[in-house]
């Protein structure tokens, strides 16, 4: 399996999303400006994948200090905090380090830039093992040979590895069940079909590949035994803010009886916003829409919208799976417990 | 405005589909295997204006019969019948040119081809001023100040003018109401991005493309007025037969309380069905989706599926706006009486 993102002596070593599946490409970073580009044109992205690039964004800057710079700490957090809106796991890594960095106040500049460093890689190592147990906590809820529908890429490459949608879906394999997974294609970014079905292959997990509009068709066929996703944000009552497409997803499993799964570590849980109307919605550039891997599809001077996230209300959500264990309605006090 | 289909004298001129809107290239067929050819392709496409192409495909074949040979003439039809399963009119319009054929029996082969041609060409004539009464039936409809959102391409493109969906739209404006529309690209022929689009644009009605998967979030916004699409069959209960994606986008306006309505031509019903389960749904090849533009988005020898419709049961439609009025629930009353 690729590693999504990895701490070298050369820098943080990220494999190139944009270019997935058919070109394996490595990039470096030795600047923290040049983690936050990476994860701003989505070269790495998937909420937890961008919160351990961030926490890796703020080592590298670190490394770099030729003191314990007050003024620029906080300039190379709010670099990497300005990158992207929606997730809260990029605000959440960062007021992790933020908090280490506070705690290491008059200590030798050496030690605060080897404790950044290992938090980073904490962090990362962290990631897989919570992705871990969300998998254990899921696999019970996915229905033994059935069709399990997932959209966008909640997978080993959206997180530091092992996946969260698809950790789930991994470890119901792992537990003896038959499931096959439909993956939508996930326009505008296609990482449905560029990142989820190759990862799919690689773990020899059956894949089947739809356009985002024929989800519908399925849930109602019966074929699709549940519906897991990933998140970008959970506020308080349980609303879930996911790649665009998710609320109609969330729907129309509803509509057709279909038990629908959000997987999250608890990073992603938001419990200061009341509801996820409050979640701040990211706008992409048009171009995203008009144009696929450099070829225009759209009129010249073509009007766009392009918000990259939606907000599915929570009572469409039948659990959020976390690695602390599974929450459902009234999501107030169980994601509240969980949190805790 | 560019023309759709044309019988001249040189053979049967399309505008190719498949190239725009980058490149407006005008297709001619001289026989009724290559009008076939280019239905199969999708250099024409969309349920009334591939009536008429199958009309002129049989007209073409009937212009190269040295004899009133039966035989031939039934090889004829059956090759156009072969091309697409799903959309009604096709079927329709070649059995009206059979209906005309068996009439002729006996008459001189110069008056045959002649009326038939003829009669080809009076289809599309036909054609364009029932998508005129539709929009008329459909203005109405149309609140003010509002967006209206569609899906694939039921404008001027998928007819012989005018179009049913957009034929509304046009109406509308034309009444003075002052609607925007948004556009799904609808996956994965991009008829929404390449065409809907680029007839908006040459009407100077305002238009704003979106992906397929953000439909829902602009439904739940409240600023689409009314969802309006086109059908490819519509069965005796009101169950409609359209590009795939269009259930979801029913399901979603009803959950949001946004009306919900299809616009077809009285021959796209096919009173024979009781219900949508029994429509034939068009298996398209995997290439499509793995495929955009010929540059490949998803990792080789991706399993697909490729539905080309889907069925949305009557229970989502608002109403049916055909050239002889609106039809409401019960629709097993009021299309008969429509049909009638």
């Amino acid at each position: 399996m690729v590693e999504t993102i990895q701490w070298t002596a050369d820098g943080v070593v990220m494999i190139d999303q944009t270019k997935l599946p058919l070109q394996e490409v490595f990039v470096t970073c030795r600047t923290h400006a040049e983690v936050a580009e990476a994860i701003r044109s989505m070269v790495i992205r998937g909420a937890p994948a961008i919160g351990v690039a961030a926490a890796m964004g703020v080592a590298l800057g670190v490394e770099a200090l030729t003191g314990p710079d007050e003024a620029r700490f906080a300039s190379i957090c709010r670099s990497l905090a300005e990158t992207r809106p929606t997730a809260v796991n990029l605000f959440w890594a960062i007021d992790r380090m933020k908090r280490l960095w506070e705690s290491l106040r008059g200590r030798p500049l050496a030690e605060i830039r080897a404790r950044m460093a290992a938090e980073a890689q904490l962090i990362r190592l962290e990631d897989i093992a919570i992705n871990q147990a969300i998998g254990r906590h899921g696999a019970d809820l996915v229905p033994d040979g059935k069709t399990v529908l997932t959209h966008c890429n909640a997978c080993a490459l959206a997180t530091a590895g092992y996946g969260t949608a698809l950790g789930v879906i991994r470890a119901a394999v792992a537990a003896g069940k038959q499931v096959d997974v439909f993956a939508d294609e996930t326009r505008p970014f296609l990482q449905g079909a560029r990142l989820t079905v190759w990862e799919l292959q690689q773990d020899g997990i059956p894949a089947t590949l739809i356009t985002d509009n024929m989800a519908g068709h399925f849930l109602k066929s019966g074929r699709i035994g549940c519906v897991v996703v990933g998140a970008d944000r959970v506020a308080a009552n349980g609303d879930v803010a996911n790649k665009v497409g998710t609320y109609s997803l969330a729907v129309l499993a509803k509509e057709n009886g279909v038990p629908f799964y959000v997987a999250a570590p608890v990073s992603t849980l938001d419990l200061t916003l009341p509801s996820g109307d409050q979640i701040p919605i990211e706008q992409r550039a048009a171009r995203e829409v008009t144009h696929v891997f450099g070829v225009q599809v759209a009129p010249h001077a073509t009007r766009v919208e392009n918000p990259a996230f939606d907000v599915t209300p929570n009572r469409y959500v039948t659990a959020i799976v976390t690695e602390r264990g599974v929450a459902r309605a009234p999501f107030e006090d169980s994601l509240r417990r969980l949190a805790e």
